[in-house]
């Protein structure tokens, strides 16, 4: 990659983050329900290799390390190793396009049983070192529910001397416990990222290098909780590529340059944003050539009706049935 | 594989299908929607043994070949290296379990134009003498709106000598041409087919070795008509993990011995067949290790309320929402 | 009333029925849910006929007597006081306009429990002498859930040498014991009905007076069933005055001339049918000077959203709401 | 009636109000949507009549004058009669009970046009007078979409030395101008309301004598605007019976004393809350014979499971469908 993470968010050219490992892998059969762990770097390579070039294809500029709860709490021995295999297969593809490699941490296990700044930074610390190591190009904290202990994130990455993007979530206790989304970005801007997330900034009035990252399903529901309370978690019902290009255009009109996904987002939500903003980067990516913008291929089908639908028009206004006349439209979340 | 497919199912063994190649790979971003060709088999091959390999790991004791419209009339000059390399990934990836390779054909492009029993049985046999060639253990004609073409394709396949199981669906014309579904069996039959779709049965009054595909969609809606009216094809509301071990369940508990999927049909549907049936069968696909049953491995999460979802109960009495309370649950179908 | 009914139905007018009585007065505090039974006639004469007014204004040219469920079996030595007064108030108001008296008896309770012919003409017999009495215009027999008890009411109510309209509806045990819709119209017009139910005319080729008189619900989830099976039931979710519109169109197209309502029609689904035919029959009901065609006097109101409402075209584009987004769209009938 | 308002709210009575005159009326065909006046009081004598002996049958014990927008500005010369004529109506039917009859203000026209408060103030001391000479007992400010308006209304209304009760609605702007609700339940008492709409008290920290008065629809979709903003107004969803005991219970727990309701507002609503508040009060409404609490009525029903109905068990625990499953749950407010 020439150019790193500031330098194009600098220049005003957007940056399509990369969607869900976790979930994705996790219906693919290779990442376990409930542990949410990412063994499957080792485990099974291929799949995790074929998952980074789908994003790649689909018009991703970053690659996040699979390294999603890979902290050593979480891993035990094999903790190194997936680190290390995580960084390999980012790399690899990341090369085959113009891709930036993100090396990823998230919240510890630690942090719940004992809030001990020290412990958890090493684990941060230890992450560090293989990202380094293997020389990725920019860290980024990402699923926090505690905004203390992302900023001990921010703090422990910025030593790298790398840029730092941060975003935190809402968590499941529904605050971040004392602290608003405004003053936690400040927090986090303060503690060295240099790319936060923009629900974090709302109110804060700071406005450097926005970045979002959504999550790939619909939760009007959830309000200010977290999605683990939604009865249908983690098997949720997912957005459509129209939605997302909705979202995409959303994000991009206040001014956000980093647009990606968190749980549950598809390749096809990856490119549903770089079709989305092709008029504005001037080009659509590979995975386009069996989509175009719209479905644009449709009008190749029998039927005179389905050859009707690939249009902007046809899907915005198109509102999709659950096809469940039985079930809800909103659920009732838990605790 | 020591036991042919006919053995199995003589034996009173389940056979459990593989799922849908065109629309998941659409998913993946390399299948073209509309077009709906697998030249991917040659431009993306390791995508394709991927997916292969996922449903094996899910359960399947089927790979499909991934013809789907690779018949002369479709491919052009591709025609050849798309079936033998389709042949060839099948193979590669059934020979690492238990799994039979099922030779492929669904419904020309010509019949819609030039009802040429001549033309169109001709492009049905380059196809065969491909599977023929590449030695596939049975042959299934799967997807014809048209009873007709179907026993055409039937009357070729088994010219192989080896089985020949097919299915028919209801064409979005809302019939079969004057064919019910149980008269079209009893042709199927006659034409030469040892496994009929369960559905082509109803009030045939035969019973041998039936087999049903379903879409992994939820389609109330179509009433008879195919899925192709609902105003979402061919991005629509998928089913989860529990509607298909309900699906499962209630094609087994009437004697159906081969249940697989049809469109829209992901691994994790298919490792729900397997989960469903592994009391009868005795054993758990490898893909279970990161699921067991009912999602057991959410009893290892921090939360206490997501502890307790793995049960059965849960999921069976769970309605799932949409997220979506400005859209309708049904649709009013197309045409 | 200068004209009888069938003098209007043969010279081609259409006679616009009346609503439900029993529904309308549980909502307003008269009738006793699980009985249903008229002791209103007698207890609360004043809210009975201000009903019959209601429905007068909004242009039923029929008004029924309310004496549903008052056979002797039912409402032992009341019964004769509560016949006699239900025919006084239907005729009192009835001569306010130019409307006829339908003399209305239904099924009983003896059915249930003792098919004996004999003890149940009685009844009917007994009921008739009232209406003969009282003179009413003409007789209807309505809500009978089995085939043979109506057949015994139209041969009872012909003696009376008055024209005899009929209906039967289909019973929570989801058929007619037996009998086809068509099957029991021919046995109806047979016993001596001359104006009969449309729907039991379905497939019975038969065509001479038509009537309809729907249920004010939403009973999609019925099916073939009686509405008795709702959850809901009797409390359930009414259809609204634009429905009504569509449901008259769709009876009136066909040659259906008898139009009102049964179970849950309130008098704004009454006004509705004669606000929708005022086109054929060249005027608007009283109550419409309140209304006007879609609404009209919303044209008035102060906000410019709203008077862009009185349209037909705003009425029926708009998807009416639940304002449930935690309620499915259909229930699950019991039993 | 022996005690006035405040001296039954002194001693911890519950008092309960009536429901809404303009919408009921409106679908008995006596009341013009969108002009939404009272002309019905001299038009149709007996119809009003009717309906506030069903709120009082239901368990009201509040007669309001049915004297909506009944101001000079919209009535013309027909004022002094409708006013005149609406506290005769409500003092009628009052003497029948123990209920009070309460003079009703609501805005004006003429503010909306001209903020003249010597005009408006005009306006409501002609009705005053009215009310005055007719010895209402008590008298209330409702609907008003503006605080300042409201204020002015008590103020003239205080001067009668009788109590005054005042609510006030959020308007279709979405505010009260400039003024949160514990502020105008603040000004409203300091203007001399002695009874003040709890809505408005919310964050007011004062807890003198609360009433709520709430409209009969399900309105989630309408957020903190007016309900004129949703598709279906007028004519919307109206709440079940049990949703109103709900509400009631809710009302009543954190010290609620007069709980009444607003537009769509039935006489079955009105009972809902004398049923709900029957143990606490010592006594069930006179319309409660025909229904009992949870719809008694029904243990007598012929058929086995509608039988099993009647219990409070069974009506909390059931989500009423729509039956309209290509409609949504929710609309997208205008304006």
């Amino acid at each position: 990659a020439c150019n790193g993470l500031l330098e194009r968010l600098d220049s005003g050219e957007v940056v399509v983050g990369d969607g869900s490992y976790l979930l994705t892998l996790e219906k693919r059969g290779y990442v376990k329900a409930g542990l949410w762990a990412p063994e499957a770097v080792v485990e099974h390579p291929n799949a995790v290799c074929q998952l980074h070039m789908e994003f790649l294809r689909a018009g991703s500029d970053v690659m996040q390390t699979f390294t999603f709860s890979a902290s050593e709490d979480n891993m035990e021995s094999q903790w190194e190793a997936v680190n290390t295999a995580a960084c390999d297969l980012a790399r690899e593809v990341a090369d085959k396009g113009d891709a930036l490699v993100a090396g990823g941490i998230c919240q510890t296990s630690l942090y719940a049983h004992h809030k001990d700044e020290v412990r958890i930074k090493k684990l941060f610390q230890l992450q560090l070192e293989t990202f380094a190591r293997k020389n990725v190009d920019f860290l980024i904290a990402e699923y926090f529910e505690h905004a203390v202990e992302a900023v001990w994130a921010v703090e422990v990455l910025k030593e790298s001397g790398k840029p730092v993007a941060a975003t935190v979530c809402i968590g499941p206790e529904g605050d971040m416990h004392g602290v608003t989304p405004g003053e936690c970005a400040v927090k986090l801007m303060k503690a060295g990222a240099s790319v936060v997330d923009v629900n974090s900034l709302q109110a804060a009035g700071l406005k450097e290098h926005l970045m979002v990252q959504s999550l790939g399903f619909h939760m009007p529901d959830c309000g200010n909780r977290g999605f683990l309370d939604i009865p249908e978690y983690p098997f949720p019902r997912v957005a459509t590529r129209w939605d997302i290009q909705k979202y995409t255009r959303e994000a991009y009109s206040p001014g956000v340059r980093y647009i990606g996904g968190c749980c549950g987002f598809e390749l096809y939500h990856i490119r549903a944003i770089a079709e989305e903003l092709a008029p504005e980067r001037g080009f659509l990516p590979p995975a386009s050539e069996k989509h175009g913008s719209w479905g644009s291929g449709l009008n190749m089908h029998t039927k005179p009706w389905i050859r009707a639908r690939p249009r902007r028009e046809y899907w915005e206004n198109m509102w999709p049935a659950s096809g469940r006349p039985l079930c809800p439209s909103l659920s009732k979340p838990d605790a």
